[in-house]
């Protein structure tokens, strides 16, 4: 079969260690894992996913990661053909092949190919599951979310509404989310966030939003994703003392707070010192955002939280 | 490279006349053409696409095709790295590989695969084009569609806003279709159409709806994809001295209309006889229906129409 692009842009040996994928049982170079043209997840956006952090050798509240993608597929109708033990086996089996001990591993399931010519039909699609990780990718880069990120609140976009996709099954119709990135890019932003039609904040590519003011922290109830590290957040917040209220958060409430971060399994908790032209904290990470990002890692440390990867299976 | 899924099924002789396709300047069977699962037009569904038939060994009103391709592409800021005769030269030796005289053939472009290793910007993908083609598609079985076909106006979805994703941009964001598509199966509709938020008709996975009263057609204005298939007709209906409307049309004018009909690549015009429960000219395809149905097959007959594919080359 023809490769149609190499992400190595070599000829080399293939190397595991910028990223593999298990597919259909077999392991391979990420370069060399690909789906179907027809495949529904293609050309139809017809797939779901999760993506769960690997931190220093152990995957971070697997369980949760796998709660979240079997209600996504359950939501959809998509059978991965395996049991969350299966799929935690091939996590670990592609993990330890790649020798990643701090890794971004994507599992996903697509409605597939349809097996009947010319069908419509999405019951006629043989759904199938497939996994792949690569080198840990930061939502923010590390080095911008150490010093505090600048975010562009999209203008030309709004996210896409709950009453077309749920967006508490992680799926891939990021035209809304592309759209502002590139409005972002365009002002020199790190990322965009998106509003409802309300001129409510929901998230952006990738991630949560959460204000903090006197000390309360304030994250969108509704039209997000109900994020992993979003939750680890709530908790830790709730291990601290600290107040929280998940529901809808105005863009003027969100631009009179005290601080502003991000929640994403790219990266934990980042920083947002600057929106638009509001600068929070005078510019610098403030002082619950960095309580809360420091007991973030605390928190990856923690046994109950780890599940250890086998690199010598 | 591993092939996760031929669907031929079989490890015969690649046979081009099930589907073949086109990418980077090769000639492949359909079942070896693949994408990586990295590519940001499946990750991100950042990708355009068009879809122009073959009919009786000619591409039907190609420059139309090639036009809104173009359109869509520039505004995603998507680059082809071909000029539309390249595309028509690609696409003329694709068809031609396959023999194909009826056909469905799709043109793409992806953002392609982030060549910066954990870059989240849409500007440091590779952008590629490619092409497929398979035997014709219909939308709805010919079968059915000869009798008129039951539609099911979807209730638990709403079509996606053009706040958030532009219609006019041929998308494979198609979660909100394909949640009406699976309500309506379960109700025995052929397929679905959907709503705006105010509840108005928009359109159905791969088609456009027009409503007739009185001799005169109407069709959604906004919110909608602006079908070829859909301009054919108004052009036939100018033709043939019928008044148009291209106007917002409430779902309660369409269910009182006369007789209902949609256009699509893939099948021209087909009759419907049945939405929810209201059925149309005594269930039987209506007069002005038919009339239009004629002339779209005239139509693609008409020498202006046709770039002839040369089979021999």
């Amino acid at each position: 079969m023809t490769v149609p692009f190499d992400i190595t842009g070599s000829s080399e040996t293939p190397n595991l260690s910028t990223g593999g994928a298990w597919m259909a049982g077999k392991i391979m170079p990420i370069s060399q894992a690909s789906i179907p043209v027809t495949d529904w997840g293609l050309i139809h956006s017809d797939i779901t996913y999760d993506v769960v952090p690997v931190w220093d050798g152990a995957f971070f509240r697997l369980g949760h990661y796998l709660t979240r993608f079997f209600r996504s597929m359950e939501t959809l109708n998509l059978d991965p053909g395996l049991t969350p033990e299966e799929i935690t086996a091939a996590l670990q089996e592609l993990v330890s092949a790649t020798g990643l001990r701090k890794a971004y591993v994507a599992m996903v399931t697509s409605r597939g190919v349809n097996m009947v010519p010319g069908s419509r039909d999405p019951r006629d699609c043989r759904n199938h599951f497939f996994a792949w990780c690569v080198p840990y990718i930061h939502v923010i880069r590390p080095e911008v979310a150490e010093a505090g990120a600048h975010v562009h609140i999209a203008r030309s976009v709004q996210r896409i509404s709950p009453e077309s996709v749920d967006p508490r099954v992680k799926n891939y119709h990021w035209g809304d989310f592309t759209k502002g990135l590139l409005e972002a890019k365009g002002v020199g932003a790190e990322t965009t966030v998106l509003l409802d039609g309300e001129g409510n904040v929901t998230e952006g590519p990738g991630f949560n939003v959460f204000a903090v003011k006197d000390r309360r922290l304030v994250t969108a109830k509704d039209g997000v994703l109900e994020g992993i590290s979003r939750q680890t957040v709530l908790d830790i917040a709730n291990e601290m003392g600290l107040a929280t209220e998940v529901r809808t958060l105005p863009l003027e409430e969100l631009l009179q707070s005290d601080e502003v971060f991000i929640t994403t399994s790219g990266g934990g908790v980042a920083p947002i010192t600057r929106v638009d032209d509001h600068i929070f904290s005078n510019g610098a990470p403030g002082e619950v955002t960095m309580a809360i990002r420091n007991a973030y890692f605390d928190w990856a440390a923690r046994p109950e939280n780890r599940t250890e990867i086998n690199y010598n299976s």
